[in-house]
């Protein structure tokens, strides 16, 4: 920017109760991040709890985009599915549309896609599935950004294809020298620490780098940081995060809709 | 109209395979009716099978309406289920809002919405869900039409709120003295003279009356008549009664988007 | 009894969250009570966590249950599906089956049949579904005990069938003089006060009767009383419940399989 | 045996539809086969369809078998899931729990098991989901038989496990040198003649043999040959294929509960 201030996106996964359950504080996360991945029915969302969640989001200006999973309830999208592309394709499809409605009635719009758990972790490699996602989003609406992994073949494809692409950073997990993420099996995968979180993030956001689990110091380069609020704990350390990034002067606002 | 044709919608309902599983002969019936009542994915219908539909009819310039049920595949949507109205209202705008995402892929809109099953019915008399339906067309698009049965609370409710209603009759089922339908459970409900189901519907188009099942004749005005497809025998008689309007002058067309 | 000891059973829904999702503490509850509803996958419970909540029980000496419900997971099974009952009957088959496989697996038995929400309040008064669960319990296994509310048309025609029938009172709930349940859109319908409550147990324990809502002392005879374990607060109360029937010598035991 | 007559059993997949939703023509199947697969709800499969095919079965003394698959009515369980292997073994023990108890109001049991689709090619090399398979079965009842394709690993960790096996030919798929099935992507992978797939049929029982589709000669050693009965077409090609047996003097009969 030519103002030379730093701008980042916090975004969180919303809405990924179902029916009587519940999952997350929404409504605390609302009040930090500046984009809502809302849970769209298929892993998680009931009607219901989409039309509050776009409701509060709009209310607070915060930008809503579809977090599209596998029709996986059980899993809660979290298995792979070896999925026809086709069927993939109309299954993102379905749930863009679905959220659309309440983004709608709530007065606003969807304004993002993000691929869910395992369909997230699948198109950064699988290059079919990606496609396929790829090819949902440029038939619903061509100008919607997508938010994925930086180096995916997602991402990738999708700029292939003219999408804009958001590549985004996770604030609480460990990173490997090649700058993708220490598997979730591994130790040390998720940080706990909320003043070393808020650190990390302050840095990826104005070095655009972060230190990995060997001490080296790799470059992260990320639109948008992705926090988390399905415990107490969670939600404080996205407030720390965004405590920290303001006191250093960087600017938390949506990767879309903001001021040039 | 002003030039003396008559005019009359054929709708039926489409797109209620499920996966695997097909029910009747969608592309036979895109060929005959004029209006498309498409599944949207709660009582039938898969992503897929949406998107195939919606394509098909748009191809041939059939209108799409939104079929909305039930969250129920296991019951086909046939089975009332006593819904806080809240949450009827937002299961109804998750589903237009699906179905929305497959017409506009297929460069059209969804232009009506029209209850399935047990919903059908319940809104014929439960005021509750009746106005959490119509509340759900309002909060979408308010210049939606919906389709239902004369006389039902659900469209005096619709005209009250501003919607513009749309009265169907039923080509094969008998009626009472009253302008009902007799019961499914009582026998004689259904029609299966292809020749005389295609008489009573001439005379309903041009009359707006039909033959009840005691001799009387009542009064039924449509602007739509409701004809099926789920068996060989269907689809045939629904070319019959297309060809009967036709050869009486009648015009077959949608109740939206035709000339003035 | 022939010792004089008063002896009543402690029963709770259990294995109620299902995939990503948990509700109440069942772990806690089984510590406290002789019996557990255990949920069997239509309204809640994933087949993990009935294997969970199985071996958990076994392993305490708890009694498993099958809590049967309608099949809706959106709804939790609290709205009525006005099935046809030959379906219902099928249905209630399935799920005592499937819980029977993981009762086995843990060396016991499911061992008595209690209906879950919208299905338990139906059956109060819905003679066609009431004789549908009674059907299916009697083709399963007719020595299978059921659990119900006194003076419901369940507990009556179940009676009539040769079933052995558990009548139940409610630890925490308000009473009206003519000793049914407070609604619970009424105000006062759940007590929070845990000692009132404990005190209320013992009464109907060694009393067989419970001060209604209008002061009046009413007739509750009852085998079981039902807590409940779905916040931090009803866990307490439950072992308030339980610490003050045994002070006051009543033994708490489940209905079978106990001692002559 | 030791009278020299052939004996083999004859299976196929039986109640796969859902609701509103038929699939195959299960009645003339049931006059037919002597093993029963029987879909479990998972992939397909209501209450009510489970219990119709299962009485039917019993009444005619086809036995039954539980078809069990992955959690996906969408996907007919035809895509593979990643799952967890503890959790497909819950999945498998609640499926075939929820059979057993349709079978034992038939006045039967559940005598075998085999998987169903995706689940069922997966497991020909997939180790752990192959061992949690069989981990469900001997949980359940490890004198269940399991059936499955010859040399897969499915069948070689359940022998290793004590388990009865039992090896399946498929009627009218085409084979390569190497005795395993074409995949159904190639051309030529189903075989449409049906008195050419009755002949393979006769070899595969008296021979252990069929010929592949490059001429030569393989050893396929079945107890058991599957037939299909999806279209009428499948219905005729089974009963040609049972008349043929017959003729050639091979005993058409269960591979469990005949005499020794």
């Amino acid at each position: 920017m030519s103002d030379g201030t730093v701008r980042i996106d916090l975004n969180a996964d919303l809405g990924e109760g179902y029916g009587a359950w519940t999952l997350g504080d929404d409504d605390a996360l609302l009040d930090l991040v500046t984009s809502a991945n809302v849970a769209c029915g298929f892993h998680a969302g009931d009607p219901t709890s989409l039309r509050h969640v776009c409701e509060r989001a709009a209310e607070r200006g915060v930008v809503i985009g579809a977090q599209v999973g596998y029709h996986d309830l059980a899993g809660f999208g979290r298995r792979f599915i070896d999925m026809v592309p086709a069927d993939l394709t109309n299954d993102v499809l379905y749930q863009v549309g679905a959220l659309e409605a309440f983004a709608r009635v709530a007065g606003t719009r969807v304004q993002y896609v993000k691929p869910h758990g395992a369909l997230y972790n699948a198109i950064v490699h699988h290059e079919a599935q990606a496609a396929a996602v790829v090819e949902a989003v440029l038939r619903y609406d061509p100008t919607l950004p997508v938010l994925g992994l930086p180096g995916s073949v997602f991402l990738a494809l999708a700029a292939d294809a003219g999408l804009t692409t958001v590549p985004e950073a996770f604030a609480d997990r460990a990173y490997t020298p090649e700058a993708t993420l220490v598997s979730r099996r591994e130790p040390g995968a998720v940080l706990h620490d909320a003043d070393a979180v808020a650190r990390r993030c302050v840095r990826m956001a104005t070095e655009g780098s972060v230190e990995a689990v060997d001490g080296t110091i790799v470059e992260v380069r990320a639109a948008s940081l992705c926090v988390h609020g399905d415990s107490p704990g969670a939600v404080e350390m996205a407030g720390r995060v965004k405590a920290a990034l303001r006191d250093t002067g960087v600017e938390v606002a949506p990767f879309v809709g903001g001021p040039a």
